[in-house]
């Protein structure tokens, strides 16, 4: 699958342990950065891995900062994207089956790198449910839900 | 303070449970709905709830869904709110800390009632911490970061 990863300084570490370990799984991972650990702001690559999603370029984005919750709120500004936070893969299958999530987030410094492989194998390896949640899921991304000041949602 | 309450059916009874909790501690408690167990869906319900923030009518907003990913996403379409989807009370102060997070999302199926008091607690009783995470909170809601297609970010 073509997944694309980015994150903040605080979870370098992890971005380059699951980007290894879904590269020896056969995947195409695209590694949007940081290369380094500089600080840097989380909106920032977020948006970045919402407009890799969003064209196509990738199928899945994984997103991490140090709680994973500001780097979750930059990826869901993007009307096409649907990412999940995270910590446990009960909530990773349920946003696939029920969201057809097409991001996660995670927390660097709350999720541990196998509970966060664990995240990211259910996030992959769910199909979305379909039926009752596709009208649900089209009222994530339908304009016409707009109520007010031309903002996209 | 004034804080406003929104589920979908699957957490109809946490959303009463948090709302008796909250008055009984003297917050003033908008309950946006639903009233019953019939279906509806997460999103018309997250809109409320971010129009209810973004227009200063409360200052804080709770979003309960069945796992608290998709009533999530759809608060975090609006561009003037953040919200942070947690199950423990940790993430919930994280979010105040540094995101400034305005509202939080709890999955009335994953997460317990005290558990969730425990967020809510942490969510109303920590400060922003300013200072470095400022920049990052205003990339969050800046227009100037739209990328592509008008989409609001």
């Amino acid at each position: 699958m073509r997944i694309a990863i980015a994150s903040d300084h605080a979870a370098i570490a992890l971005k380059a342990e699951l980007a290894e370990w879904l590269r020896s799984q056969g995947h195409d991972v695209n590694d949007l950065g940081p290369a380094t650990e500089d600080r840097v702001d989380y909106p920032d690559f977020g948006y970045k891995l919402a407009d890799a999603v969003a064209s196509g370029a990738v199928e899945r984005g994984i997103a991490l900062c140090g709680s994973g919750i500001g780097i979750s709120i930059a990826v869901n500004r993007h009307p096409a994207l649907r990412c999940a936070l995270v910590s446990e893969p009960l909530s990773a299958a349920l946003a696939r089956e029920h969201n057809n999530a097409n991001a996660i987030a995670l927390g660097a410094r709350l999720t541990g790198a196998d509970m966060a492989k664990a995240c990211v194998e259910a996030f992959l390896n769910t199909e979305f449910g379909g039926g009752r949640h596709e009208g649900r899921v089209a009222k994530l991304s339908s304009p016409s839900l707009t109520s007010d000041k031309g903002q996209a949602r």
